[in-house]
């Protein structure tokens, strides 16, 4: 699917209706809304609502860290007394009730009645066959499994399985949907109990509680031998060795395949929960965990998959490649040139914990990724996109003048303020001011000198079509300002 | 352990016995030889030293990208031509030899034959009892599994396990020893067929032949299933769920435990390796990787597993706290001060390819942390070290003028040359040149403005003792270069 049907599906819908809110409910709220999806919440349960709340402020925060590209405005979060009130006017309904057949297939077919003739209507369920949850539908021809991970709003998959009853352009028309707000569909071609990644995680974990059962590790050892193993692994390639080690997967399997007849795993049988075992279980879970809330801890494991899907972004690798694909998508909607008489404004960031260096403080070629982003931020609203520089140039700096005037921390809120000082055909100089949100003093400056580079032959050249207009009128418009007192600073001479 | 246990380990270190090259064996090698420890090897295959040598060139290339602190000189890598040899006068002796028991208890017992009395004698057996490996040795008392996992030069785990016969002093050493090259020792103290990381690995591998074997999903599909879901979560936080999601393990138990007596996974049996099977499954995995030969896999392999180490360094998570302790390790081995009359240079760096901005060349801010790089190295030639900073002060840096010359790209080796244009108490005026290894012609120059400020009051304020004394000598004697040309240059005045 190319980049511009997902902009065109992204702006087409309306409006999506979740049944039941939960960590899965709530993942999927906060998901949608932040791609600029309004939401329609059912859930009768109470405290309901807030715990949604929480997961859209968690997923808020985790958002500002994942990317730099502004995201759209945020779609509206409306909670409805009825399966009715959700479901109606919304093109997708998503379910997520606790994990019992009776409840889903009651939600289900409730709102199967009540929907619009083109709503797509999707269970999160985690292992129960569609055939069964579509048993009770008015339409069960445009019901399929949509089977997230959790965190919803950061883990790209979603396991898409349909019915017997299930029109397979439904099933084009979810992934449509789904990659539209970041996630990775994969189509399950068969139905299944638990579809494919459960199947697998299943597996580890009944051996993991052998493990602990038998005492033969404790929880914490079992935890520590995957996230410092093989764990890395599976956040890259999966349980099949890439081409078997370059030699091809028959090589491998010569050379593994005989240990699986080995006494290495228990895969028989399940360990009895039985009291005294359920206690120990959590006796050692707990015990790591007792310093941290469950916020506190929410927020500790989402920094870290924000870290490791930006690792992943950096080589476009796996769940790397997802992220990159979904912020150019959001890079294409950034609004269109800005006018107004003032500073150009960048859009509010918050700066990230790993931007601290051993002084505490944000290390200071973080102060000139920040006159960066301000510097694509204006590229951008004069129109300078993928297209134009591909065909026809773009803008490089030649020289940066920094100047620290205070200090900035993790968790900080950053304006920048961006002034053309001047532009002709090639050149672009530019003063960017950087302070905390309601600061008045600047915590730095920085004065930028850009050259325009024509496409292909890497040599400066003028400026092209509109954007030189849009650039100019800017230029003009910046004139009137008050030229900042550093402009012009060189190091040592005061 | 101490840090600087961790040191005073490293250094008292003669060298490394290896039995057997191969995959592990080649990435021993590679680990020890880069963290500055002499290698013996001895493996009579043909071909098996030249495999070493490329698996010592792969992870050259990751240790380049991992960290920027200099690594220690290398070890030596000596090849030799018996058992004996091999495990004279060394500190520790790693077979590494295929997984068969004959063997390897061969190997083991003619090594502790030649060995001297304190030399710790290790396997890196995937899934064999250490007792049935000890069985033939004159020391058994010397002798534990060290299962490490592939990528041995990046993958931080050691799995520890002593037979019956083993010295408890014999675990400690070897933690001692493996922490001090980067490891995260996990000792597992009952002696179990595959430890504990490949049980849970096992168990997850054999779901997916099935799921292979009976059609439900292909290759492709099943690694997609885990990559792009809870594979990411391996990566941080293991099988089992931190904390059950905040409500402690009781909670998640009471909600997932029913799930056990599922359906879900199919663990009783492992499906017969046929040819037909081995052909679907030789086909639908080497298909994926066609374009790419073996090495191009494990360099796109290696660069995923660095991102995400970096990911969870920033994090001090895990796998990258361990990496974080690891290079704090080399951050204080590195030798104490440059005198020389010329400037400073910095140790060549080559530039990451996750370096790159959307024109194809390195981004602008990382020539401000190539520079903040090269100031790092000076400060730390003078002796500015943890302990300064927290007992004393620490040098802020208050301006900086980059211009850019020429461009820079990824893979390039690049040097920094830094002169100090002038120091006083407080203030350190720094020039860098930044250039291609080999090119005289400077890609770029960072001219800096640095202070000195206390520790606790956060106020500028004198450098202090021997280091003020180190700095005021390097100034006066690069008071004699010439001053660069571009020192002193303002924004828009030429």
């Amino acid at each position: 699917m190319s980049k511009n049907t997902n902009l065109v599906e992204a702006r087409r819908l309306r409006a999506i209706g979740l049944l039941a809110g939960g960590v899965i409910g709530g993942g999927w709220a906060a998901r949608f809304v932040l791609n600029g999806l309004d939401v329609k919440l059912y859930d009768p349960a109470p405290g309901a609502v807030e715990r949604v709340q929480e997961t859209l402020a968690s997923a808020r925060r985790a958002f500002r860290r994942l990317t730099w590209i502004p995201l759209p405005a945020e779609g509206s979060l409306t909670v409805v007394n009825s399966v009715a009130d959700a479901v109606r006017d919304v093109d997708l309904v998503q379910e997520s009730a606790p994990e019992r057949l009776d409840i889903k297939q009651e939600l289900l077919a409730a709102a199967s009645r009540e929907t619009r003739s083109e709503t797509l209507i999707c269970s999160s369920t985690s292992g129960l066959k569609p055939s069964l949850l579509a048993a009770g539908m008015d339409h069960p021809e445009r019901f399929l499994v949509a089977h997230p991970f959790n965190p919803v709003y950061l883990l790209p998959l979603v396991e898409l399985c349909g019915a017997q009853s299930t029109a397979p352009e439904m099933l084009t028309r979810a992934a449509e949907i789904f990659q539209s707000v970041g996630m990775h569909p994969l189509v399950v071609r068969k139905e299944v109990d638990g579809f494919i990644a459960n199947r697998l995680q299943e597996a580890m974990w009944r051996e993991a509680l052998w493990l602990v059962h038998d005492d033969l590790a404790t929880v914490q050892e079992v935890d520590d031998a995957v996230r410092y193993s093989f764990g890395l692994r599976r956040a890259i390639i999966g349980p099949f060795r890439v081409g078997g080690g370059g030699k091809g997967m028959r090589h491998f399997m010569e050379k593994w395949g005989p240990q699986l007849k080995g006494p290495w795993s228990k895969l028989t049988d399940v360990p009895d929960l039985t009291d005294t075992f359920l206690n120990k279980l959590a006796e050692q879970s707990d015990a790591r965990t007792e310093n941290l809330s469950g916020s506190e801890l929410e927020r500790q494991r989402d920094d870290c998959f924000v870290a490791v899907l930006q690792g992943l972004r950096s080589q476009r690798y796996g769940a790397g490649e997802t992220l990159a694909r979904w912020e150019q998508g959001l890079r294409d909607r950034i609004p269109q040139p800005v006018s107004g008489s003032g500073p150009l404004l960048m859009p509010t960031l918050e700066l990230p914990s790993d931007w601290v260096d051993y002084n505490g403080h944000i290390t200071e070629n973080r102060y000139l990724q920040l006159c960066g982003i301000a510097t694509d931020n204006l590229l951008t609203c004069v129109g300078i996109d993928a297209q134009y520089r591909s065909k026809l140039g773009s803008y490089y700096t030649v020289e940066t003048h920094l100047s620290h005037l205070g200090e900035l921390h993790a968790g900080d809120r950053v304006q920048v303020l961006t002034q053309v000082l001047r532009a002709d055909d090639k050149r672009l100089h530019l003063f960017h001011v950087l302070s905390r949100e309601g600061d008045d003093k600047p915590a730095a400056t920085g004065e930028q000198m850009l050259v325009h580079v024509m496409s292909g032959s890497g040599r400066s050249g003028a400026v092209q079509g509109d954007v030189r207009e849009r650039l100019l009128e800017l230029a003009r418009s910046h004139a009137e300002l008050p030229r900042p007192e550093r402009a012009g600073a060189s190091i040592g001479l005061r």
